[in-house]
């Protein structure tokens, strides 16, 4: 957190959000003049139905809604969570995140004082990624159609002239890299959500992973080969799609993929597999052998000590993804099955 | 409706949204494998977390967030009204649009056939606007924590190299002109919503309008100074902002205002004022009076055979609206001061 970061609740004669905030009139401008003000960019300024901005021809998109419940936990919030999840995507695709474009949904009666906190941990994050938010929209839905606040985030970002990011380009040989421990996140909102203490708060893995990504891409070029972030069904789903999607096979050793101790401990009494688990700030990538040592150190050394390589694409069981056990057995890591914990983005 | 556009059911093994579906595993694969064929494109085939797309280097970027409600309703439905609303954002900024993404918010329990419905008009309406579903994001929340479907929709496209569209181009003697007859699409959703009926249907006016802005903007280039699409508080709303945002006055001619006989009864009756109620086709033109006529011809001729010429930027009041009536006296058109009818689109 920028210690010069302030962000007071600006002074407004309603406390609450009603169904004419969503209006388009008078109101509504009553409620946006504050928000122009804390993400106050030129294009923003212009209040037009969209914002014009210039881009390296080559771009990529990536959208998202965050539905997180609930909307405030350790590490982070439905903001944060928004932006750094865009951001990864945008990532994740060999781009460097530029705009973000901002749509919310809010209930009827919620509190002004909450919605600010949100957009506060949005422009905070979203200064800490340097991407600018460019436009936006804000819709009301009535007491109980909706849940206080549902986020969209769309980034817009310039392709690495480098990146050739894509599941097809896995190799045989080629090592699997990650860059920390796995399941953080999703134990952080099912604790709170649960009313669960641990020993010490496990704190969500949300964070931004542009600057790591942008520093293999500089570095590396068309020898990374694939990345996606580990969300959604943790970075076992990851990577049974990775082998489904390049047609090749993806073998992980359990021992090497990193669990946080008091994690691992939760998912245990919880009954989860912290591989399913989602993370919010965790990405696997696919590298050409000749470089896997050294992009590994470079994954470490921009700040993830506990980055690892974890596996590798075989020759064998194109499509499926097999975890070897640390007694030598292979089991298959297929994509999630059913549901394993709604609502945790 | 093209007539060649078959879009059947999938066979699924489920008949309804389940929290699953939002899960990141196999069982939102099952769900979304038919929505990637609807929406075939390359850059959905490489189901990545995002896409990789070429612009022209200025880009328009607009995003939306719809939760009308009734969904469907006569002359369209959320889906046409998204892809709409957003080719038209971004037609109002004088770009060309190209890409769109697309997020769903779901609610648990949402018949399938509802969804498919909602996804087919999207691909109809993005086909006739010749726009690309490039990327999306699906989210399930519980019953009773949505209403059935959000959508957002984020659209890009290419800055025509002639637009400079600006409230504060507006000048002194420029003309507004209108493309057609306000307020249907408001009174078709409240006679949905109502019950209501009238001697014939009145139907939603939503429309694309991006063709008509770029014959606009390739004929007469920078002196369009100004376009704005009339939705949510009507074109009363559109004007009184864009006076306020350009620091100019405007007034514009009650009888010139072209209103539905339908619809101008079924306002009286209901105590609405068409000129506060939400299109979803109709925009505003602010050009330079000396190509004024010609620029409404081809508006004219571009589909909208009722587009008429409604006022001026005066060079009084500035950053006012005032309404001339047919008996000389002049009113102000504020912004919509409260809230007309929630959930128009």
């Amino acid at each position: 957190m920028n210690p010069a970061f302030s962000c007071p609740l600006p002074k407004l004669d309603f406390s609450e959000i009603q169904l004419g905030h969503g209006s388009g009139g008078m109101l509504m401008q009553k409620l946006l003049e504050p928000v122009f003000g804390l993400f106050s960019h030129p294009a923003l300024a212009e209040q037009h139905d969209g914002a014009i901005v210039s881009t390296a021809g080559r771009i990529a998109i990536t959208t998202d809604s965050f539905v997180v419940s609930p909307l405030f936990f350790p590490g982070g919030d439905i903001g944060t969570l928004a932006v750094h999840g865009t951001v990864n995507d945008l990532a994740m695709c060999g781009a460097r995140p530029r705009y973000l474009a901002l749509g919310l949904i809010l209930e009827e009666g919620l509190p002004i004082a909450e919605l600010w906190k949100v957009l506060c941990s949005i422009r905070q994050a979203a200064n800490d990624c340097s991407v600018a938010i460019v436009t936006g929209d804000t819709k009301v839905v009535e007491r109980g159609k909706g849940d206080r606040i549902f986020l969209h985030t769309t980034g817009v970002g310039d392709l690495h002239p480098e990146a050739a990011i894509s599941a097809r380009r896995m190799e045989v040989g080629d090592r699997i890299l990650l860059n920390g421990p796995v399941g953080d996140h999703g134990v952080a909102i099912l604790s709170v959500r649960e009313g669960l203490s641990f020993e010490s708060a496990i704190e969500s893995d949300t964070a931004p992973l542009h600057r790591t990504v942008l520093r293999l891409l500089d570095r590396f070029g068309t020898q990374i080969h694939f990345l996606r972030d580990a969300t959604r069904g943790g970075v076992a789903t990851v990577l049974a799609e990775a082998a489904q999607q390049g047609g090749k096979g993806i073998e992980v050793e359990e021992a090497l993929i990193p669990v946080g101790e008091e994690v691992g401990s939760a998912c245990e009494l919880l009954g989860l597999d912290p591989l399913y688990v989602a993370c919010e700030g965790r990405f696997v990538a696919v590298v050409a052998p000749e470089i896997a040592e050294e992009a590994l150190l470079e994954i470490q050394q921009s700040g993830w000590p506990q980055a690892a390589a974890i596996g590798w694409v075989a020759g064998e069981h194109p499509g499926k993804t097999l975890l070897r056990s640390a007694i030598g057995g292979r089991r298959p890591l297929p994509l999630l099955p059913g549901e394993q914990l709604p609502r945790i983005c």
